[in-house]
Formats: C-alpha cells, structure tokens, sequence
C-alpha cells in the first residue's frame, strides 16, 4: 500500500512556525557542503552555526535549538566531538538528528553511527542504501550514492524509526518519512538534484531544525522533505544545468512562503 | 554625534592602490567560508592562500603581505598554528587582523581573542555583539548572529581600538571605523546580505588585506567596508533571492573599479 | 618546437568512456576547493567522495576508481591519512594523482610531494612554478599563484614525467600534457579562471579521474584540460564576472557533450 502524500498545506503551516522560530542550528557536518548548507538554512530564515571543538561543542549543543550531525568526513576527533555535543543536547532537551553518509561502506562510521542510534537521536535522514546498512539489512552502497530506491527501504525506515524512536526519512526520487507507525510520502524534485553535492545533507540539516518546532514531528520533518523538493523542481525550470540550479535553489527557499501561502 | 560618512572618493583611491598592490593575503579562516572568502579575494584583484599547518603557517605569515585569523571554527590545534602565525606575522613586520566570530558565547575562542589582542592586531572587524564581547561590557550574543546595533557598539569600539592599538571595524545596518580618535561611518547595502553564510568574514579578509596598503589605515578600512556595501548594494539589485546574491555579489566586486572610478 | 594541439575529436570519445564509466573519484583535496570540485565532478558525470581518516582513507582508495592527493592544505595528520590511501590505492591497482599546490614555497608540502613522487603517481597536474619547483629547478612561487609560463616549465614537465613515469600536465594560458617522450598542448580558457578559486584544483581532480580511464593515459588526460578550457571559453562569454562564471562554468561542463559530439 501506497503511503499517502504529505498535503501541502501543511507544509505551508509548518514554514510559518520556522520563519516564527528562525532556529538556532548547531551544524557539525562534513567539509563539503559547509557553504551550502549554511545557505540554504538562512535562506529559510534559521540561523546556522558550525561550531567544532570538543570543548566548544558540548556547551553550544545547549544553546542551540537543534543540533545535526552528519558524518560524511568523519575523523576519531570529530567523533569525540559529536559525541559530546550529543550528550550535551539530550542533557538539555535539544533535538539532534543524525545524516549517516556512506554508513555500511565504511568502518569508522558505521560503528560510529550504530554508537548513536542508541543515543536517540529526534530524525534520521539517509539515502536508501545508507537506511538498509543502518538496520543491518545491506552492506551499503559503493560511495555516497544510493544503489536501492527509497520503496525498497521503507520498511528498513520504519524498523529503524520504532527501533531508536526517531522520524526517519528515506530520501530518492520519492522520500518516504515514518515514526514506525504513520508514513507519508513527498513527491518532486528533479534528478538534476543528484548533480549538485550538499542537497542531502543540506535537508538534513533542514529536518534537524524543524525538529525544534512546535507540533507533530512527522509532520515537521515531512515538510521539510517537500520544501526543499518543491524548491528543487522551481530551481529546476529556472536553470540551465546544475551550476545555475544553485542559486536558483537557493533563491527558491528565500521566496517559498511566498509561493506556498499563496 | 553622528561620526561623517567615509568619502567614496577616498575609497576609490584606495581601490586603485589595492589592484596595483594586489596582496597575497593568508587566511587562517573558518571551514564555512573559506571559498568564499577566497573568491572575494580574487574578485577584488587580490591573491588568497590558505595555509594551516604549523610548521607551514608561520613562514607563509612572513612571506605573505597581511593574515587574516578567524575564530569561526576554532580548534585547539588550530589556535596553536594561528598563534605561530601571529608570531611571525608580527616578527616580519607584517600586519595581521582578527575576526572574532562568536567571541563571548564560547570559552576557547573568548580566552584566545583576549590572548590575541595583547599580540597588537592592525585592524580587528566584527559585529556588534561581538566588540562589545571583546570589551567585557557584554556576554556576547547567541551564536554567530548579532543582537546589538552598531551604533549602540561604537563607544566599546573607540575603546578596544584604544586599548590595543587597532583599527576597529563594527558593522552592520551602519559600519563604523575607529582608530580609538576618529571615527568614520559607511552606509549601504542590503539586509539580504545577512541570507548569505560569509558576507561579514569575507570583510575582514578584505579589511585584513587592506592593512597591507601605504597610507593611513584607517582610511584603508574604511574603504574595505565601502567596497563591500557598495557591491551589496548592486548585487541586490541584480537578484532574486540570496542564491542569485552570491554571483552578483562576486561581479559587483570584480566591476567595482570601473564603476567608482567612472 | 610547439606541440600539436590535442584534438577535440579525441576529447569528446573520451569524454563518452567519462560518462559511460561514471568514476568514482577518492578527493583527498583542500579545504577551499571542496565544493567546486565536488561539483565540477558531478557536472561531468563522475562520482566524487571525500573521505579522510586514515581508517577509513585506505580502504576507501582501494574501492574507489581514482584517487587525488591535493596538499593545498596539508597538515601532518592528512599526510598520514593521504600516505595510507597512496598506498592501498597502489595496491588495489588504482591510479592515483597529484596536485602539488604551492610546493617549493613551504617545507612540509615539499617533502610530502617529494616523497609522493617515488610512490609512482598516475598523473601530476600542477602550475608551472609548482613543475619547476617539482624537479628542483625553481625555489617555487610566492603563493599559490605562478610565476612563470607554462612553455618555460615544459622541459621540466617531460623530466618528470620519465622520472616518476606519470603524466604531467602543466596548465596556463597555454597547457602542455607529457607523458616524457609525447607532448601535447590545449589551447583555450580565459584569464577570467584566474580570478575563481579551485578551477585548477577541480581540474586536477577531472584530471585524477580520467586516469581511470580505458585508452592512452597521455589522451585522457589532454581531454580533460580541454574539457576545462572549453567550458572556461563557454562560461566566460555568458558570465558577467568571475560570479556568474561560476555556475556558468559548471552548466557548461553539464553541456559538453551535447556541445562536443554536435
């Protein structure tokens, strides 16, 4: 059975409530999508911060709204760090998510990555194949990219979601985004997406700030799926390839509350 | 009383001496920004180069014509190296500058800041919450963002530039420049330039750049913040959204000679 | 005696095997190129990963298709995580490559290239400061900008090339490619590259990549420091500045087939 679509309206609802916020979001990502994710935060009007040092870490993790880790240039010191900040943000009842990049290819952050699923993080967002290594069920993919679609993984997400708890998103040409009992589906965007490095990991950031919102989670996390897919296919018509589809995708999150409200 | 607006005409000299210098500037930055910094860089005729290691730090600070130091994404290695940088910057002679991004939320980078500022920095530019974090007279603002207005930071910044003997650049809505006796202000730009990651440590690359030149620094400064509000100013006219900011921002820079000198 | 020209013809075949092949590519690059050259790779159809612990480094190159070693932000740590990878990229059969950014100017790249050069790389790509610097015949640039012209290198390039058994490109206004008996040269580009950072960087990695490539290496190599200089010709007459370039570079390297093949 066919999960339903996330309604639009929603996700328009749920845009007020993160314009209304602006969360804080401490980012601790990888080196390669820094900018981008940085960008595409402000351009939904919240407020990223990168801040990386064991000591630092721990204490901004409780100031920040919401705290995202994404283990894409992993390193035993950046492990450490994280793993402070984590604690950190449960201590003061801070949402954290978790982007698993290349989880199952690799050793350091697939154990790294199993360490924090027990750790109960609020949202999970990967690729199909990173969610089938997560619980287990693949070896994952040969690099960054996928090799499954995100149907197949579904129920991977939601075994994972009812196992730590979480909202997890399994993200392709159709994102699928479950607590473990309700599933909604978000359609759009457009493959040229997956010619621009930092659309999934920028999400993810984008789901670890909804996570502080006010609401349903499922639903917070959904709409985060449909903003940047919705901004994905306007960005798409308005560019001539994927060096023109960046500033487009950017320019399109600036301009959604305009578009979704009406 | 209102400090005079810093003449265009000044800051277009000064634009001239920049090209003709065109200085090779070492950057110790934040991972965030690093290529946009070195794309302002470039855009305004000068030659970025970002060099970390300690070893390799300290020499490149003597070779280089201005350091730029940058608290973005401090870690204790990489204050080490900055410190060595710091060092040889001074022993060669050559001016170097601090960006104290979130100076007075984070006790590491706070306690390096202070270090820093008894090794006598030639110009220091930051937001207002972050000079007033730098005087003691606040505990800083959130995170990266500021929660003060410029003006209400102007004593702090007649007094930091003082006490150490910098040039002190606090910007925002209005940016104002102190060498602790005089005062000037710049006007301009544009609030989206506060939706792109970047804008303000691009600033202080500039600015640190521009330390380099003959003449008198504080004019040099000036300018810097002239250039950057200047080019806001175009980029927002020729934009959509901050995506399309960015390539407008970087080509209003790259133009900016032709269209101050006539 | 000039060279002869590569030809386009040969370019867009193998420009065909880059897109039937879809490498992917290992970048152990600096910090201030990651997202160009992650892009730049994307656009061409190849499959770009940054992974950079050295537990996870080794196994990782020998997965991966290629491997590019770019010390423009060397550190000690990152020399041991590269040194791991050289060598279990070897030993998986797997090309590697270097970038040798700004060797000659500071101690701990230089010996790091030198050491490099014994551990037979794929192809070498560097300025022709860095070329010179390479085979000991030039203290090296001041930054990492060249100081000499990429004809004045050429005789550097060709000893290098039979000493360590690579392919050596040395790019400039005019770039010459050498495997030590055949030379051959591109022509194309515009000084406009200059002024973006990482196009020679992204440009190593391109080049990194097509070494994976079936067919003559010399070839492969050529084809992609035409790839690069076509797309520099292309984005420079629809770009404003070195803003707009960038994206306009990177749709052109998207476009290149279609444009390549007619």
């Amino acid at each position: 059975m066919q999960p339903d679509l996330h309604p639009s309206s929603t996700s328009a609802r749920v845009l007020h409530h993160f314009h209304q916020r602006s969360p804080l979001v401490h980012c601790m990502t990888n080196d390669v999508v820094q900018t981008f994710t940085a960008n595409v935060l402000l351009a939904l009007g919240a407020s990223p911060a990168m801040v990386i040092d064991p000591q630092e870490a721990a204490p901004f993790a409780a100031i920040a709204d919401a705290l995202l880790i994404n283990v894409g240039t992993l390193t035993r010191d950046r492990a450490d760090a994280m793993r402070l900040a984590v604690g950190a943000a449960s201590a003061a009842g801070k949402p954290w998510s978790l982007d698993p990049v290349a989880v199952g290819v690799l050793a350091l952050r697939s154990e790294f990555c199993r360490e924090l699923l027990a750790l109960r993080p609020a949202a999970i967002r990967g690729n199909p194949s990173e969610i089938l290594a997560l619980v287990g069920m693949s070896a994952g993919g040969r690099g960054v990219d996928t090799t499954d679609t995100a149907a197949a993984a579904l129920p991977a997400a939601q075994k994972l979601a009812r196992q730590c708890g979480a909202v997890v998103a399994v993200t392709g040409e159709m994102d699928y985004i479950t607590d473990g009992r309700r599933t909604v589906a978000v359609a759009g965007g457009d493959p040229l997406m997956t010619r621009v490095v930092g659309t999934g990991c920028a999400l993810s950031a984008v789901v670890a700030a909804s996570c502080a919102l006010p609401g349903e989670r499922l639903e917070n996390v959904a709409s985060s799926c449909l903003w940047m897919k919705r901004a994905g296919s306007t960005a798409t018509q308005n560019s001539a390839g994927p060096g023109s589809f960046i500033p487009a995708f950017l320019d399109a999150l600036y301009g959604l509350a305009k578009e979704m409200h009406g």
